[in-house]
């Protein structure tokens, strides 16, 4: 009997998803519904083939939500985060197993008793990060400990950037997933962390100026700026005793030191807005941020403020944004000088069709075995094809896709709201990641413990 | 017959409020009653007066506080300014003035139309800031209309601090105020005002350094970083048309430098807490905001962290606050890191019984008139006795205890909830001040617009 994947969503960060689904839906006798706001979107390779049927779905229309959830056989929602919990509920109710690739908020955990008792399986958190972070950590530290020994260190860093051969600009970034979390990135209270078994605080003030560096074999060095909660998944993954635990965004050397003068600045503000936003050309903008002079230069007035000489690196990557342009305007209505800044930035930041993204991950665990500190480093990178498919849209969409297949086929069984820190769970779909490219490589290094040579202040 | 004023809360700032009422009590024909939570905490050369009557008063206990309230003759309150609502519903029931030093909150204005009906003069913000600001300042544009002026340019700036005579540490600064305040003071969002025409945003992370300098008579000089919002009283100024309205908080010339080392350690955030915060040394407290090491000082990191000279008088700044002890040790549980600063604050900023405070105020009002364009410089400088006479004491206590009395005789009468910007109100305070010795000192300037080379950046 044919079997219905019911996808609920699907953005432009879908094309591998949908991809792999159709790919295999002859062999494994399976139909993909796709249930979208704006089915017209959805491209042709999808929407005309044979085992697919898409449709117009408000998710906020109970009776054609239930009607879709109650016809499929397992539910992918791929919504924006806050939009889950309404399929949930309906997917408790006519017991079908969840797959999402989003945090599990609250709300979904509560449902987690119910998933249980009718045996359903909500797998959460299974995209890129959150998703193969977690796998891949797990996969190491899992066997460390197989092996007898006792984490001392973990630490975790992930970026999505611009792949080498499309890295045409100063600042070796541009936006490949949604610019508006970039631009508000850090903000929200202060990053906290664990070194050396004492806690660490950073406030956004200080945030981009407390990077670490690493490198990656092939793919050169990298710098990291602290994600805002790194204890997060302590007691998850069994880490209470670990000394050290960190997690990160990685960016290109160089790329934090100058979005500090944004910051410093103030555009990177989201709480209030610029009453007369629109309209406002860039040299305006700039402006609001200065100190008022009848003389200087909007030029002068920010390199005095930001104490950067005319020939600094920092000085080319804001002339490189037409930051000081007096005829473009922003045509923002009431904006906050966070979304104007995200308007300056993306008409610089966007990739062109042909352009390819990357995605880079990096995992460092020290663990203690037979009374020797060892560390182990494990690194991932994955370049995209095009701005379609993007290394972000595979990295993110393959696993949700596998685990949909593994759950659908019974071979990850074990119910209730969950993230993929099971063996059960992350060893398939990492095996077969690699077989699709998306593969760790794994380096023993000596155990520094946390290594502070390596910290920019 | 005798008049009774009902004083709401006695706190330690109501000393030259209660003094004055009780030395024009025989004269004016009056009686004291005063209702305080800790009525014993009230000093006996108030609470044993003859034309004083001390008693215990909670002001949520609805029946004690209405049968105060319908008792007295007019209601002074100086309780916490989220407490006044309750007293001002019950002075418009029992038909009752209403005076507070507090800045209207939006509950209280919507008794504006009742209190009009009534014919209640419900008369607020009339302290030091808000209160003689007001006054002083709409005592001189008043004047300068009335001679056909047009206001070009209205700064403002006050500030608390401690007399040169008791000024003994590196900072310039003690509390004289509520502590709290000064170590949360500009959080909450950008700092807005206009300058020459152009709206101008300074983000918490700047504000401590785009200071403006200010030079008074016989007291040398003091720095002014702006409020948050410096265009509050543009409408109730009659100031629309102003090219440049900038409102701001005076400290003595170094104080803001230093206090952005705080800032950027992110020690005044009152966001999270630090979970072993109680018995922690202040050498872990400063510490908790720098990088790991295994084996460099707090000290070396922090100077290389904020890039400071070890003879750059921040560091002596610092040194002074004991920041680096191990021993010193903080009892506060659960505490913010901004709790634990203002805990280690106080321990060196904290006023002795015999030292002085001292108040400073400084207007700017740029004018044309008859084509020219003029400006007027307006200070006021006020010390202290010790530390129950506190000049905070003085100029927040008087005006409202005159006021009281203006009101109670029938001598300001326009009704509604209102603040002290017309004539009735301001000229009989401001002589009666004047005879108390709170006077400005008004200088005729060169019109300067706003002038950039006063502007540190």
């Amino acid at each position: 009997m044919v079997r219905t994947i019911l996808v609920v969503g699907a953005g432009k960060s879908t094309s591998y998803l949908l991809n792999y689904f159709l790919k295999k839906s002859d062999e494994e006798n399976t139909h993909i519904n796709i249930g979208d706001l704006h089915p017209e979107n959805i491209p042709d390779d999808f929407a005309k083939h044979p085992n697919c049927t898409v449709f117009e779905l408000d998710i906020f229309n109970e009776q054609e939500r239930k009607k879709a959830i109650s016809e499929a056989s397992i539910v992918v929602s791929m919504l924006p985060a806050r939009m889950h919990i309404n399929v949930a509920h309906d997917c408790i109710e006519f017991e079908k197993h969840f797959i999402t690739a989003s945090y599990i908020s609250d709300e979904l955990r509560a449902l987690d008793a119910a998933a249980k008792e009718k045996g359903l399986v909500f797998m959460n958190e299974i995209g890129l990060d959150p998703g193969i972070d977690h796998m891949s950590a797990m996969e190491v530290i899992d066997r460390i400990r197989g092996a007898g020994g006792k984490m001392l260190l973990f630490e975790s860093f992930t970026g999505g950037l611009v792949a080498p051969e499309s890295d045409t600009n100063l600042w070796n970034y541009k936006f490949t997933w949604n610019p508006r979390n970039v631009v508000l990135a850090g903000q929200g209270g202060a990053a906290k962390f664990i070194q050396e078994g004492t806690y660490k605080y950073i406030p956004y003030q200080k945030l981009f100026r407390r990077t670490e560096f690493l490198e990656i074999e092939d793919f050169g060095s990298f710098e990291v700026y602290a994600n805002r909660d790194s204890l997060k998944y302590r007691e998850a993954y069994g880490l209470q005793d670990a000394l050290t635990l960190y997690r990160g965004t990685m960016r290109r050397v160089g790329f934090s030191k100058a979005w500090q003068m944004f910051v410093i600045l103030g555009m990177t503000d989201d709480s209030y807005t610029i009453e007369n936003s629109e309209g406002m050309s860039y040299r305006e903008f700039v402006n609001l941020f200065l100190p008022y002079s009848p003389t200087d230069s909007v030029e002068l007035k920010l390199r005095h403020y930001l104490k950067i000489d005319q020939d600094d690196i920092m000085w080319g990557k804001l002339l490189e944004l037409n930051l000081f342009d007096p005829t473009k305007r922003i045509p923002l209505k009431n904006a906050t000088p966070a979304q104007m800044l995200q308007y300056i930035l993306e008409e610089s930041w966007t990739l062109k069709e042909h352009e390819k993204d990357m995605i880079v991950m990096y995992h460092k665990f020290g663990y203690e075995l037979n009374g020797e500190k060892k560390q182990i480093d494990a690194n991932m990178v994955v370049i995209g094809e095009n701005r379609t498919y993007t290394a972000m849209s595979k990295t993110v969409g393959l696993p949700v896709a596998m685990a949909t297949l593994q759950i659908l086929n019974g071979k990850i069984t074990t119910p209730g709201v969950q993230i993929p820190i099971n063996k059960e769970v992350y060893k398939p779909i990492l095996d077969e990641l690699k077989a699709n490219g998306i593969r760790f490589k794994e380096y023993e290094v000596p155990y520094l413990g946390y290594n502070p040579d390596s910290v920019a202040s």
